[in-house]
């Protein structure tokens, strides 16, 4: 539970950045230790085992923001894991009339398996080397205790907000945030805001060392379950090899044909509508002084994929298409002569701005069933689709963003997109009509997901003092 | 363990089929009760977990042999399971100038999974319907027990053997008989035969309902795992989609192009060996009156293979090509977002007389090898490699075995092919120069390798009738 969080002497004292960040720097041990103390609740969403903890997720972070002066609730739809939602009023703000925020980001945590990666305790946090190690110590509650600690640096400092903050803390993003979008659909009205912040993204790792990055577009995802069923039983491949459709055969013979010897997806119109990448940006990327070499080595990779195009090019602005898993027939050690039942893949694609995620599915199904397969079965399961985000690059906020990390870095941050999805994105824009600015101070190499997450306490730091700026001056944007 | 096995009353009697034949009519539930005790030991041969009750088995089918009068040895070559063998000397035999049969069989199962397929467990064997169900209870060692019976049925009602006996009872066949040849040369001397029977094939199932059959030839195996080794760890597919070698979506590439559309292996060279079949004999499986629709719909399937072939063809005198199983990446319930680190596939072919199994070994490592997989590393760990055989159809013992059958069914058997494979008879032609007769008592609805196996109970007695007749008719051999 959240203590001492140095309640305000003056309220009524005008809004100073500086002093704000002189507390953020004075009092970073504090800070470790209110993060440690969210670090040490085991809020892993998808197991059902931990739902308890969820809660205790939830209510630690509405505790933390009551303490801010803020009056938070736990909100949730459908059975779904809570959702925090606080808003700031006029009484928080300088001025009144200043834009609104709104921060998003999740408390819930990835489960900490294999338990036997660990160096330390994935739920007992701890320091070694400058880094702060926990599940979540980067995805997600790092990033969100940034914000909140910027939030925390006015409050401390006796000062009102530079602008209107409303936060949105949910429970469920790492099993897809199946029932946030009821959630804004129902509060429709709270939630309105000028602008969308999240912090769940990485910095711009260049050959120059990691900078604070703003992501303008991230990929969507449709994600497939494809199964395939043959014979009525697993059958003796020497009684029936040859004769007759095994199903294994065939869903490798469907997969291999998915894309082809150039690494481009053979499905009919699948480009169609993919945008290019307008050249002045293009050229821009260049500048980004991208190190393939290291993004690559790392994952002891070496460049593969559409012809003609950077590694760049290619996780930024070309879709994707991975099979994710491969199952069926005889999985373990050794030899066993069987024509499986059935056969399964995990197949998904990441798919860039303008792409539309319905109608890939539809050409997917259409295409599977465009071979002949002997007479088997398909069943195709969707998990998950989500737009691909895109928001201009040169927008007044991009701009505003920038002018706060210019503040505190000393430079401008580095404007790029992300691979990846964030599904929340596309469903604030499309429920609630609202841009979102990617401010986020992850690094490729914080093991998210993995054993060992960490999260630099210099970064920490870093995101703290950079969203304290990026308050001040959105209390001066438009 | 083996109990009560009816000490024999009189060893000096003289051999009386007729007497061993209403034995085994009076005593069917003990016979079951027996083959229930060996199906009970959960003798997994490819699993090392399963190690001990390997071990088991040996022992019990060792002790069970004892309880005949005969000496059992269980031997052993580098470090693979236990073989069982044991020989009749001339006190054993009614006349000692008789030849000499070598019975071959197996004691060892194929893993049970998939577990939740199984009505009852597959290692408590339980009797429905007149069938007995678990795992090995038709492959093989109902039928083993068959030849046992057999010769219990002689010792039973007081009588020496009509011919001498050389039991070899191996616990690899599973495994593709790995350590047996090493046996066979070590005990070259011991096992001197003139003619080796096999009970692990089926029987006829032509239109005309099933019948017991004699198989002249096998198809060979060559069983792979082929493994493909990607990124150094799994990745987010979000961050890395398209910018590298996603192992599960390379294998798939090369599997899907192992077969063309026409279902005909690509492989170069692939089928420059295969003998066709010749005219008469290719006509007189014509006359065997194949029923193709129930072969095939018994299992849900309809006719899928190379053009312009019988499925009767496709299955006896043409290689084939199975995925016998696929892993890798995220195979549970729901979406994972994962690049695996690799992914593998069980790959295997039939091959028919006088293709060579390391000839096409070497053939499909080489075509591997000759894909861009952007990178990624294989890993082919071959497990088995059986030559086809071939015997000739028109023996002296062929005659024998089928005046056998033709005294205790009425009729003479059907000679057949069959598609699947048992290395051992290829050893012991190579080792022992010995011939095979392949007489068997499965039906294609056995579900062997499959859950819920079984073997039907009259199957069960018939074989231990006709074994006993074989006896009797090898005595008067030559």
């Amino acid at each position: 539970m959240p203590t001492d969080l140095n309640a305000p002497t003056d309220l009524n004292a005008p809004t100073d950045l500086n002093a704000a960040l002189a507390h953020l720097d004075a009092d970073r041990e504090h800070a470790v230790a209110l993060l440690s103390e969210l670090l040490s609740i085991p809020s892993v969403s998808t197991d059902p085992a931990f739902a308890g903890h969820v809660k205790d997720g939830a209510a630690w972070v509405a505790r933390y923001i009551e303490a801010l002066g803020l009056s938070a609730e736990t909100v949730s739809a459908d059975g779904g894991h809570p959702v925090v939602i606080a808003r700031t009023t006029d009484k928080h703000v300088a001025n009144p009339d200043a834009p609104r925020i709104l921060f998003y980001g999740h408390y819930d945590v990835q489960p900490p398996d294999p338990l036997d990666g660990w160096t330390t305790p994935p739920f007992e946090p701890d320091v070694r080397d400058g880094k702060l190690y926990a599940r979540g110590a980067c995805d997600d509650k790092g990033q969100v205790m940034c914000f909140l600690e910027a939030m925390r640096s006015y409050h401390a400092t006796g000062q009102k907000l530079p602008c209107h903050v409303t936060l949105l803390i949910e429970g469920e993003e790492e099993t897809g945030s199946v029932t946030l979008p009821r959630v804004l659909e129902d509060r429709i009205e709270d939630l309105q805001a000028d602008i969308c912040v999240v912090s769940d993204t990485g910095m711009w790792e260049g050959k120059d060392g990691p900078t604070p990055a703003i992501t303008y577009a991230l990929r969507g995802l449709v994600y497939f379950d494809l199964k395939l069923y043959g014979p009525s039983r697993d059958l003796h491949s020497g009684l029936y090899g040859g004769v007759l459709a095994n199903p294994a055969n065939l869903l490798t013979r469907v997969l291999g044909k998915l894309m082809d010897d150039g690494n481009r997806v053979t499905i009919p119109g699948f480009y169609d509508d993919v945008a290019d990448v307008p050249t002045e940006e293009a050229a821009q990327w260049e500048k980004l002084g991208f190190d393939e070499a290291k993004y690559l080595g790392d994952v002891g990779a070496e460049p593969f994929g559409e012809a003609g195009l950077t590694t760049l090019q290619r996780r930024w602005s070309r879709p994707s298409c991975d099979v994710n898993g491969l199952y069926g027939g005889y999985m373990g050690e050794g030899a066993k002569t069987v024509i499986p039942r059935f056969a399964g893949a995990k197949v998904s694609f990441r798919i860039p701005a303008n792409m539309d995620p319905g109608k890939l599915a539809q050409q997917f199904k259409d295409w599977v069933h465009t071979h002949d397969v002997g007479g088997c079965r398909w069943e195709i399961t969707q998990h998950g689709e989500a737009d691909p985000v895109a928001v201009p690059a040169d927008s007044a906020w991009v701009q505003t963003a920038s002018a706060a990390i210019q503040q505190v870095v000393g430079r401008p941050p580095a404007l790029i997109r992300e691979g990846a999805t964030i599904p929340v994105i596309a469903d604030l824009k499309d429920k609630l009509g609202l841009d979102s600015l990617l401010i986020g101070f992850g690094l490729n190499t914080d093991s998210i997901h993995s054993p060992d997450e960490h999260f630099g306490l210099d970064r920490f730091h870093l995101g703290c003092r950079c969203h304290a700026a990026l308050l001040a001056q959105a209390g001066r944007h438009g």
